[in-house]
């Protein structure tokens, strides 16, 4: 991990500490073009990042996150001095969207990447009704439900946490399929799938119980069938400073309470 | 409980087996008009149910389900001999609906009850962010969420038992106050209140995170402030045949896995 | 509630400053036999309260308890001025505790009350198998767990909710059935009862499977059946002062997170 | 997967049906010493085949079960023609045990190995005090409950499921850290580590609070400290039928209710 950066772009949220910020970092270390540089430091919240690392998906330019927001997960610590040294030793993960391909009552086929997840949730007051595929087979021929989710690794400490699915460690090779309030089996707690398995979601009755699925911030209005799975030529690159890796978030995050 | 009814109404849902089971218990009984009948017999699923006791509220005329839908936890089994007999020897259950009153982003008011639960609801992808009051009081300055409910006993078997809410006897003195999906206290549970506590949802940045308030199936859109508490003033009155009670049907319900 | 005390007794847990509070108190306001006194005052933590609690059932003698130990569930704040006005001002509720009868695999009968649940339990490594009835009635013919217990609502906020149990306003009506690690039906969640029913779980394979009862902290070993029921014959009470009341500590342990 | 099986040594369990069914088998297949066997075929249920992989442990020998049991997780379909062609087509899965070692009260260190899981468990009604670290660091300073366990993926759908721990795919790289009944921090819900992550839980207050180990069904009295980590010297084969392989056991396990 000894790659060097010369070229740095600053972005950053809309808030005055994160703009302010940006203008300190810029003074010190200069401001390349985002097409240009050779690393993106994102200055903001977990949300600000997820769509930074939505801006430069496929661009093969890292993004290296200071946090100026609220949550910061996904985010180091920020300091204004050594940043060309924290990015130097910086740890890499690469990180793989999911692919959200999804039609919708026209017929019309939508396309999305989603870090976090997926989500299909019902749009009215009506509860979901949802059938399951899994790899092509039926495994849940109905769940009456408010929603459903496929999440990643990155995406477990978040909206999966609140659905209570469980917390996985970055790399591992799974997704969680993990239900919202769900009615009908009224038990039924999620599966963690395998990485390469592929999901697809189908709405019964679309039309009484309208529902909408959404790839981390890209919403699709009633929708009628869902496919997701982790997208094979999609990547992102994020950097962590090694003093406070992905790992040590996540056990972190696994031992609070 | 040896009150007698002279005068049977009959409702059914649209379903062509409600119907035709209308046509044949009216010519065995007669069907008195909904306006003077003694009792009114509801022939569908619990949907249904729920709709009748909404439409007789007040009216003081007990309501006598029998099942022809497809869950049927409100109803009594369905048989066309011996209707009056069962009537008769019924026990009835005085039912105090929610009284929701709503206040929507343009300052208008909107009252409605609801026999299973109140619940407020995200309007989109983004979380809601809820202030709960108990009696006046502040207990959560703060829950993100997908929503969070008060549910009735009535109403425990239903939306609240999909959240994980607990299943309470019909009689118990109490409201089940619960979340759905919360984020942040991300294990926050609900509370068990005492069915006078008046319970207060404020939306917290309802622009940004617009939310809706739902009384069973009546939807108010974008609502800044939801007041919920037990109805001293309203009353409706379920009849259920005496060798399948409620109490019966809770336990069943309790015990089911 | 303008009930006067002329004489206290002062009875403390074994630790210091339990023990000195005794001395400052006793010095202030005299120190009365327990058997004579109108009213005890317990110095110490929750644990001691319970031992006290079970110690002065059925003499009439309203328990205060001050908290000088580490969790204060039961007890009011520790202070040594005022006390009699404390006293007079505080709120009293009557406590009825579980009654349970277990029988031994050698026959002989035990007789135990419970204050906060009556638990059974698996002796060995080997899983329970027990058998759940309500009233005389089987509800549960074989449940496969680590235990079950049966809480009072003073309970409600120990080991119940430790296994997931609701948290029951005091004076609920109620009992909570809750599973601990239930393996087959691995999703039963338990039940909320009347606290007029009377349950029975019996031990299947009692001999390769061996489980032990506990009321409290009254344990039997190697059970073949126990009876649970709330004691109609005894009682005890507690006192507490009225800005600080059990509701309130209900409410605020409820929305605790 | 065509590695053919010359000699087949049958075990089975003690049962009547699984005595009958070794014999019936012996007759058509011939039944080699266990010592010398190319193949084990175990004939009961899943305990059963716990114990056999335990015995057959670093003998590089695969194990096939065929149910005769009651639960059948482990094992493939009994049928008693056509085995030769069963074994050669069945997909082996090689297992690593955990690796318990746990210090008792006197000093003593045991050492066994575990297939499912390794907890932790109160040895009276007194609750467990637990500390928890992971690879050397303290994670969980106090965890009161009744106890813990971690369990493998092969684990994760008994014991750790009943504690409400995920289902793992059985190649996941991962151990389920799972509670069983926290009361502090009570609503901690345990963690997913990696596969080569060590936990180490020291027991507080041993005395006043003792805790059994156990490694799948040995039992280790009293202990003090209990270290458990993936061991890498150990293993054992089991053998799946294609058409009935681990994967769609898991799956099928996941979408039950």
């Amino acid at each position: 991990m000894s790659r060097s950066f010369h070229s740095i772009a600053f972005v950053a949220s809309e808030t005055e500490p994160a703009q302010e910020a940006a203008r300190r970092l810029s003074a010190l270390y200069g401001n390349a073009s985002t097409e240009t540089a050779d690393v993106i430091v994102a200055l903001g919240g977990d949300g600000f990042m997820l769509q930074t690392l939505h801006r430069f998906m496929d661009t093969s330019q890292p993004i290296y996150g200071m946090n100026k927001g609220t949550v910061g997960f996904l985010m180091n610590h920020y300091r204004e001095h050594g940043l060309r040294e924290r990015l130097a030793a910086a740890v890499e993960n690469a990180i793989h969207p999911l692919e959200m391909i999804a039609i919708d009552t026209d017929g019309v086929e939508h396309r999305a990447l989603a870090i976090n997840e997926v989500s299909i949730f019902r749009q009215s007051y009506q509860a979901a009704r949802l059938a399951i595929s899994i790899d092509g087979k039926v495994r849940l021929e109905e769940l009456v439900c408010d929603g459903v989710m496929v999440a990643t690794p990155t995406g477990s400490t978040a909206y999966n946490l609140s659905a209570q699915g469980p917390i996985l460690p970055i790399d591992a090779p799974l997704l969680a399929l993990t239900p919202v309030s769900p009615f009908r089996p009224r038990r039924w707690r999620g599966a963690l799938l395998r990485n390469h398995q592929e999901v697809r979601i189908t709405a019964l009755e679309a039309a009484k119980r309208p529902v909408n699925a959404v790839a981390d911030a890209t919403e699709v209005k009633s929708v009628t069938e869902v496919t997701i799975r982790e997208s094979g030529d999609d990547v992102c690159y994020i950097l962590f400073d090694q003093d406070h890796s992905w790992d040590e978030r996540i056990l972190i995050e696994q031992f609070r309470y």
